[in-house]
């Protein structure tokens, strides 16, 4: 636990933080997947089902971002999860996006369900924590973008992908109502920290 | 903590998720109890009255499903708990059940708390979570088991077999009110993912 | 983790249940004191003004049942708690006692603040994790014996003393008002499940 | 974990605050900053924009308590956080000050939430663990001194500054609205177990 995440392989790195999600509960049952990019044109996921607090660095997938494609698989019977999508989504619409954590947290669940159904932005509390995303304001007006959830998780990934192609969110984060956040950052040191951040800003709307 | 429980010999699987489940409430006192099918007619399952956080892989009792006889002792001084005779229908009923998980959790105890005296069925909230019972809907109508609680656990026993003979229940759980969630599954490894998935669910109802 | 923690040398295993209690938020700062008996006449307690988290088995000083006296320190600056005299109480009045854990708990002080001010009793929610505390009651009435704080702890002591001398709780425990639970047992074992179900019963009537 | 902090030399000691904060969500993100009195003149403190899990001895800045001025730095590339005026100040106005820790928490926002916007002070509530303050007294009504948040933090430093110029608070700590408590003592230990104290109290105004 001394190195800094982005100094360990990247596979090693996210068994790790899979391993921490899965203690505080941001990880429960197979739920949630982690991502890494390997070079401009792929990255590593977690694969689908899979407990995320017992993970091996044999249980990823390469995933080619332009087409979502599996390029390879840790072990042959590896599937990818249907959320890959909204990974690719990312990757490519950013470039400078090097790892892409999605969790599920009662956090984020309870926040958005105390915010109007039809909602496509949370507002986050101006807290002194908010300068974790970035945000150098006195009271700051950040939105956290919302998208309803879809059984069909690709249809999740095409609202992400629309809406993001517009313009690039302030916050680099999304939360899918009744499921939970997605946070990106331009190494895996900084997603994680920031999915911390996010954390703490939702549980202060799921206490308040 | 790296391979999956099934990967583990059975008692030696059931200790890690006892000292797991203890370490996040989930075991206090000398609560709950965890059994893994041995072959078809038979079942391990933790003895009575000991802490869990602190169990050996002497510390189980071999029980016949047909019957919920004692046929072996880790050591002779241990008896089973009266809640074996649910774990002994569950396997009965569902041949596919290889693993069944009691726990005790304030969630829980909260949850039922907010619903009617005597409803028979708590719905669970339609979130994405509810995938890890395989409940793949848009906005799923879910029910969890709901029993009510007996000195005499002999009785919660019959009441389970009585209503799940006539039909399976969708969701692999059931939820004694004032007591705790029971859950099972077709590997020890299903059977505690899910165990996690319906706290997060419970979590969610007792925090709303 | 994998002993019972009667089978330890006391002072090892109230180390290790220190570090556990402290662990869980039970023993802020250096709040709490936890005792077990050495013989007939005499305990070991920890002593005044350690952080929990960090006790040595040379932490603990020898008192006598009797009169409270200080009959041996483990390092000579170290001195008793004031709360030191409830622990006496309770080992004279209670000879079948071999342990006593008296922590600090949030969960303690929410749900009493929900109870009347002059109540002297806190009724415990009938949950099945009431026969941690061996009631055996389909809907148990069970009362957890609660008294006023006074900055003279010596005060606090008097005022258990008196009224357990009267009748002995069916409850193993009691409850300082805006201060912490003190729970004792025939074993350290058994003190430490019961310290555990009592936060369980009290964290429930919290967040209900 | 068997030594007490003052045991361990500065650096190393507040690498392990640091990570036990952080485990406890005290320090999401890269939030708050440690310090510990390195001579008369000077302290080490954390860098700005590390993950404080995962510090190392090499992680610190050498600051002189006169001006906040930068003395040395464990690699090049480190730089101090705003908020090392915050403990500057501190240092210099309470000489028996040896350590001081600032971190984030989302139970101090919801109880300052709760407090008037104008606020200058928060009543601490009248529980037993007050006495980790030093507060003896049978119902004490102590005050916690309250900021304005900044984006502007050398705002808040001058703010501390005026303020405890005037007279030193009563409860060795500060509280910055929408933000996070500041805790000091007289040793590094002190300051440890006083953050938590602190943290009991807020928590259980955020869940009253």
């Amino acid at each position: 636990m001394t190195k800094f995440l982005d100094e360990l392989p990247p596979r090693e790195a996210l068994v790790e933080v899979a391993r921490d999600f899965h203690a505080r509960g941001w990880m429960a049952g197979t739920a949630g997947n982690l991502s890494a990019r390997a070079d401009e044109a792929h990255f590593w996921i977690t694969a689908s089902g899979l407990p995320k607090g017992r993970l091996q660095e044999s249980d990823f997938i390469l995933i080619r971002v332009a087409d979502a494609a599996v390029i390879e698989r840790g072990r042959a019977e590896l599937s990818p999860s249907a959320e890959t999508a909204i990974h690719a989504a990312l990757y490519e619409l950013f470039p400078d996006t090097n790892a892409c954590l999605h969790g599920h947290t009662v956090t984020a669940c309870v926040a958005t369900a105390r915010t109007a159904a039809k909602a496509t932005a949370l507002r986050l509390p101006p807290l002194e924590m908010g300068k974790g995303f970035d945000v150098w304001e006195q009271r700051p007006r950040a939105d956290l973008a919302l998208f309803a959830n879809h059984l069909d998780v690709a249809r999740i990934a095409r609202d992400v992908r629309a809406r993001f192609k517009k313009s690039r969110p302030k916050i680099a984060a999304l939360l899918v109502r009744d499921h939970g956040p997605t946070v990106w950052g331009t190494s895996l040191q900084q997603a994680y920290n920031r999915f911390e951040v996010l954390d703490f800003l939702l549980n202060y709307l799921a206490r308040r």
